[in-house]
C-alpha cells in the first residue's frame, strides 16, 4: 500500500506500549506492515527496567537497524519523558528515549500513543494527503492528536490534544479528574454505558436493559450497539444522543482550529457504522457558519489497533515540530 | 521600543477597519507607531467601493511606501477574501486584498482582526519573546487568534481562532448564531452583563442595581466594575463568577492546544485590575494536571485599542502559514 508519506527506510519498526500489552510492528520502505509481535507490559512497582528490557526485545526481534518509534500513554514531553501514564503501574518520569536509546546504541524516537495514531492516519490512513487534521480517539476516554499545515502540533510542553477534558457542560457528572462535565464524560466509551444507564433509568431502553440482564446500571455500551443493530429505537434514540455529544466537541475545536478533516479512531471506532451518521448530521447542525466555509470531513480511523505501533514507526521519518 | 520582530522596514502601516471607524498606523523600523489616523467606516448598501477609497485614501496619508497590512473584522480566506463580516454593512466577498493592491499598485496583506491582535501581542507585547500563545480577546463577544511553534495558525480556511463559539453548557443561554451555552454568552462584555442581570434578578447586587437607575433588567457591565472598584462583595462576587468562565474557555483551550502563554485583550482588557486576579485563581483549579506543567501565564494584552492596526502593520513582515 502506498500513502502519501515520503520516503521510509526498509525497515522501520514501532512500538505501542499499553496497559497490559506492548505492541511492535515493522514497516517496509512502502508503509507496509511486513511483521507484527506483541508482549505483555511489565506491571507492577519495579516494572520500569523490565519494561526497557521489553521494548529492546521487541525492536531486535522484529529487525531494528536503526529505526525505531515508540509510542507511550500519557503526558510526553518534547524532551521524550513519560511524565506521568495513569495506566502504567510504577511508571513517572520515565525517560524512555533516553534508557532505550542506550541499550540499542542508536537514537529512538519517543511520543504519547494518541499522537502516534494520528500520524498513522495522517500519513498512511483515513487523512493521507491532507495537512490540517484532527484525531479524536474515542474509547475509555478520549485523546487526540492534530496535524496543522504539515506538521505535527505537540503544545509547548507535548501536552496538546488532551480534548477529552475540555469542559462542555459545567453541571455534568464528575470527572476523575476532579472537574465536571468534561466531553469525555459524555462523548468516550463510559459516555455511552452513562447516556444508556440514565435512559434505563427513565424506564426507557427496555430491550437493552433486557440484554444487560435486567438491571439498568449493568447496561454497557455493548447492549446499546447491540439493541440498535437490531434496529430498536430506543437504543437508536441514544446513539443518537450520544453522536450529538460526539459532534459537540468536534464543532468546538472545528471553530478554535478550523481542520480539514477529523479522524475519529479509539475502541467505538468497531461501531462506526452505528456512530458515523448522527455525528455527521449533529455535526453538521453545531458547525458554526458552515454556509461560509466547506465541512470538514468526518471519517472513522483506518488503522484501528494497530494505530499506534504503525504510526510510532513512522516517527523518525516525519517533521514534527521539536 | 525593540520588541522581538524582525527587521522592520523603515514605515509599515497597518489599518485595522472597524464597525464604525478605519484606524491607521504608521510604525518605524523599530516597531514605534510614529503616526496614527483615523476615518470613518462608510456604511450601507453600497459601501464597497468607498471603503477601498478610505483604505487607500488612509495608506497614502501615512506615508505608504510598499508595506501595508490591512485588518477586518470577520472571516477571511487565506486568499485574502472577506467572506463575512457582522459589522460591516453591506459588505460580502470582499476582495480587500486585490481591489486594494490594484489602486496602490503593491501586494498588501489582509487578515481577521483578532489574528492582526495576537500579531501584535505577540511580536511587540505582552507575549514578545514567545512562540506558543493564544490571543483571547473579550469583547461584545470573543475572538482570538493563535501562534504555535513560531507561526500564526489560521485554519484550512482562515478560520481558526472563533473561540466563542465553543459551546461551555449545552442548555445555556440562547447565541445570535443559533446555538445554546457558546462561551461567549459568559465570558464576554455581554456575559458579564447576564450574569450581573441574573444576579441582580435573584434580589442581590443592590448596590449595581442602584448604579443602574433601579431595573435589575438595565444593569451593564461597566454597572458591576464601578461596584466592584469600590469595593462592594456583591459585584466583586459577579467578576468572581466572570472570572470562572473566562479561565473554563482558557483551560479547554489549553487542553487542546497547550500554549505557552494567554493575552486577554478586547474591550474588558480596560478592567484587567479587576479581572486578572479571578481569572489567574480560577485557571489554576480548572487546569487539567497541573502538577505536571508549568501553569500558562495569563496577562492583559499590552496594545490596548491599537492592537488590530499595529499588528496588521506587521504582516508583511512576519512568517504566517499561508
Amino acid at each position: 500500500m502506498t500513502g502519501s508519506v515520503g520516503a521510509l527506510p526498509t525497515r522501520s519498526i514501532g512500538i505501542d506500549v499499553g496497559g497490559t500489552k506492548a505492541l511492535g510492528v515493522a514497516l517496509d520502505e512502502h508503509g507496509d506492515v511486513v511483521a507484527e509481535e506483541k508482549r505483555p507490559t511489565p506491571r507492577g512497582a519495579d516494572s520500569l527496567g523490565p519494561l526497557v528490557d521489553v521494548l529492546v526485545d521487541l525492536a531486535r526481534s522484529l529487525g531494528f537497524d536503526g529505526h525505531l518509534g515508540v509510542g507511550v500513554p500519557g503526558l510526553v514531553t518534547r524532551q521524550g519523558v513519560l511524565r506521568a501514564a495513569p495506566n502504567l503501574d510504577g511508571v513517572a518520569d520515565f525517560e524512555v528515549g533516553r534508557l532505550v536509546s542506550e541499550r540499542l546504541g542508536s537514537d529512538i524516537e519517543v511520543d504519547n500513543d494518541a499522537t502516534c495514531a494520528t500520524v498513522a492516519e495522517w500519513k498512511l490512513g483515513a487523512a493521507a494527503g491532507t495537512d490540517n487534521m484532527m484525531l479524536v480517539t474515542l474509547g475509555t476516554g478520549i485523546g487526540g492528536g492534530m496535524v496543522a499545515n504539515g506538521a505535527v502540533q505537540r503544545g509547548l510542553n507535548g501536552f496538546a490534544g488532551e480534548f477529552g477534558h475540555m469542559v462542555v457542560h459545567p453541571n455534568g457528572p464528575r470527572c476523575p479528574c476532579g472537574r465536571q462535565g468534561c466531553w469525555e464524560r459524555y462523548a468516550s466509551g463510559s459516555g455511552l454505558a452513562m447516556l444508556a444507564r440514565e435512559a434505563a433509568t427513565g424506564r426507557r431502553l427496555r430491550a437493552v436493559v433486557r440484554r444487560a440482564g435486567g438491571d439498568p446500571q449493568d447496561v454497557r455500551g455493548e447492549h446499546v450497539q447491540a439493541a440498535a443493530r437490531d434496529g430498536d429505537p430506543e437504543a437508536l434514540d441514544v446513539i443518537d444522543d450520544f453522536g450529538r455529544w460526539v459532534a459537540l466537541g468536534l464543532s468546538n475545536l472545528t471553530n478554535a482550529f478550523d481542520p480539514e478533516m477529523f479522524v475519529l479512531g479509539g475502541g467505538l471506532a468497531a461501531g462506526a457504522d452505528l456512530y458515523l451518521a448522527p455525528i455527521i448530521k449533529w455535526y453538521g447542525e453545531l458547525l458554526y457558519q458552515p454556509h461560509l466555509r466547506p465541512m470538514p470531513r468526518v471519517e472513522f480511523a483506518k488503522w484501528g489497533p494497530l494505530a499506534g505501533a504503525v504510526g510510532a514507526a513512522l516517527l523518525p521519518s516525519i517533521d514534527r515540530v521539536a
